[in-house]
C-alpha cells in the first residue's frame, strides 16, 4: 500500500470521504475537470467545515461561472495573480500548482518568464521603497 | 522652504539633478508621461548607478515598447502583477503607486476588488499549504 | 557512517559536544523530555554563544516553570502561537516541529485544522488591509 | 463634510449601503456588537461579492456560535492567533484591530507581552531554521 | 501632558521605571550611549521579563564587548545585517533605527544606496528562485 | 540521459544555448570563475531578455570590478547581505548558494553563526516593533 503520509496530517482519501466531504470532493473534480482530488483539498478535508469555507471562496473567485457569478477578470489573469502571490510567498506547493494551471491554459515558457520577471522586479522595488521609507507621492483624487 | 525630508535620505530634487541623474529623470518623466519625478526615483538617485540599474530593468519590463522590446503581457496585466506583489508584501508606497496606475488605465473599484480578492485568497491558501506541509501533486510532464 | 550533512553546516553530534555545548544539550533533552537533541539545536551549536542565547530565551518563554518563571499562557496556547508564526512564514522545519508538539499535547486533527483555518483567514485579511491601505479605526483609549 | 478617503478606494458609508451590502453591514454590527462598521468592511464593500465571501468565512471561524458552528478553540485563543499572524506580517490595521479585541476580552499588557514575546521568538527561530536549511527531525508516526 | 500613547500599549516612562526595568533602562542608555531610552525598549518594558530577554540577546550580539564577548563581525557589518533584514520585512521602526545607526557610524548616502541595492537585488532573485522552484546546485563538500 | 527537469520549466543546457544566451552563459562562468552555469541562470534563460536584465544588475552589484564599477562594500559584506535577505525570505536555493559563496570566501562556521544570529535577532525585533506598532523615535537631522 502506497504511503499516504504526504503532510503533517493524513490526507483523506477519496475512498474514505463521506457526507459533506464526498460532495465537496465531487464538486472539486467536476468544477476543475480533474480525475483526482489534489492533495491540498484532501488535507483540508481533515476539518470538513474548513474544506467547505475555502472551496466556496476559491470556487467563487477562480471558477465564477460555476458559482453563478461573472468576473471582470479572465482565467489567465486570475492564475497569474495566484502565481505572483505564491512566488512572493515562496510557497512550493502553490507555485507548482498555479504554474501547471497556466501551462494548461496555454501559456508558454517565455510568457511565464515575463510574469516572473515582473514578480521579481517588484519584490525588489518593494524592499527598496520600504528600505528607504519613501513616502507616497501626492496624487490627484481618483474618484 | 518646504521640507524635503520624505525618507531616510534627502531625495534629489529635479533642480539639483546633474549628468546621468538628470538624463534618467528626463527619461522617467517622458516614458511614464509624468510632470514630476516620483519620490521613489528621487531617493534612488542618491546612488546614481543604482538609479540606472533599477530604471533600466523597470523600463524594459513595464514600458517594453519604449525599451525596444515586445512583451507577451498587456499593460493592465503588468500592473496587476505589481499590485499583487505589493499587497502581499504590504508595501504602502508600492500599493498606492500601482493602484493609481491601474485606475489611470481605467480599472474601476469593483474590478480592483476582484484583483485584491484573489490576492487575499491565495495569501490564505499559501499559508495553509505551508502550514500543512502539503507535498506537490504528481503532475504529467509539461513540455 | 551515516551522512551528517543535513544543513548548510555540519551539525554537532551529541558525542562531540564539549563544555558549554554538552551542558546545553543535556538541559535541552531534560527540559523537553527528549531522547535525542533535535537538529535545530545541533546546528546552532556550531556557534556555542548563539546556542546559549536562543535556548535561554526559548526555555524562558516555552518552558517557564523550568526557567523559574510563571507564564500567563498555557502550553497549548504557546505552541499554537509558534505554529501560527511558522505557517505564516512558511518555515518547513518549524511547522513540522510545532505540529508534532501540539499532537503530543493531545491536539486532534480537527482542532489543528481550526488553528490553521484561522491562520489562513488572517493571512488573507492582512493582505487585503494592506492591499487597500485601510487606516486604523478610531478606537477608545484602552488603559 | 469629513474626508472619507481613508484607503486607496472610497469606503462605502453605512448611509449609502444598499441591498446585500446593507444586510451584511447589519450582520457585522450585530455579530460583533459594534456601533459602527469598521473601515475594513466598508472598503471591501466596494465589491459586494467579496465582502460577502470574507465575512462568511470570518464569521464562521471567529464567531462560530453566530454561524451555527462549534469551535474547538475559545475566543481568546482565536484572537491570539489573529494577532500572531498580523504581527508576523507587519499589518498595522490588523495589529491594531486584534490587539483591541484582546484587550476587550480582558487581556492585560503583561499577558499581551507574553504573546508577542513568543511571536518574536519564533520569527527568530524560523529565520534560523531556514538560514541553516535544517532538515526536519525524524519523528514517530502521529496517527 | 504630552501624549504617551505611541503604540498599542502605553510605553513605560523612564520616570516610572522601577527595579529590574530601571536597571535595564540604565544599561541600555549606557551601552548605546544614548540620552533617552528608545520607544522600542519602553514598550517591551510592559513585560519586564521580555525586556530582559530581548536586551540580553541584543547586547550580546550587537554590543559584544559590553557583554564580555568577542565578535567575528565589526559594528558596521552588524548594522548592515540589521538593515537588510528590516528592509526585507518592511519594518518602518526598524529601518529608521538601523539607518540612523549606520549614519552615526559614518556611512554616507552612496554606500547606504549600495547596501539597499543589494537588498533589493536579492529580494528579486529570491522570488525568482522560488517562483521557478529552482533546485539547489550540486556543490562539493565544504568541510 | 539524466533528468533535466529541476524546476517548473526545463532549464536551458549549455549545449543548447545560442546567441545572446550563449554569450551570457560564458560571461557568467568567466565572471564567477565557475565550471558550469548554475541552475538559476539556466532557468532564467527560458526568457533571454530576463536573463540579461537580472545578470546585468547582479554583475554590477556583486562583481563591480568586472562591470567597470567601484563598490563601497567588500565581497564578504555583499554576500552577507545576500544571505541575510535569503534567510529572512526562507529561500532554500538562495541560502545554499550564498552560504557556499561565503564559505568559498573563507568564512568559518562560527562567523557564519554570528551572521545568522543577527539575522535571527532582527527578524524577532521586527515582529515585535510591528506587533506593538512602535512609532519611530524622534531623531536629530542626519545631513
Amino acid at each position: 500500500m502506497p504511503d499516504e503520509r504526504i503532510a503533517t496530517v493524513t490526507p483523506v482519501t477519496e475512498r474514505d470521504a463521506r457526507g459533506k466531504v464526498a460532495d465537496l470532493f465531487a464538486d472539486i473534480k467536476r468544477t476543475k475537470n480533474l480525475d483526482a482530488v489534489p492533495n491540498f483539498w484532501r488535507v483540508l478535508a481533515t476539518n470538513p467545515d474548513h474544506l467547505e469555507l475555502v472551496w466556496t471562496r476559491l470556487k467563487a473567485l477562480m471558477h465564477p461561472e460555476a458559482a453563478g457569478r461573472t468576473s471582470p477578470l479572465d482565467p489567465v489573469t486570475r492564475e497569474i495573480i495566484a502565481l505572483a502571490v505564491s512566488a512572493t510567498n515562496g510557497c512550493a506547493y502553490c507555485v507548482n500548482s498555479h504554474t501547471a494551471a497556466l501551462r494548461k491554459l496555454g501559456m508558454g515558457v517565455e510568457a511565464l518568464g515575463e510574469v516572473l520577471a515582473i514578480v521579481g522586479l517588484f519584490n525588489s522595488t518593494n524592499a527598496l521603497a520600504d528600505g528607504y521609507q519613501v513616502r507616497p507621492d501626492v496624487l490627484p483624487p481618483q474618484d
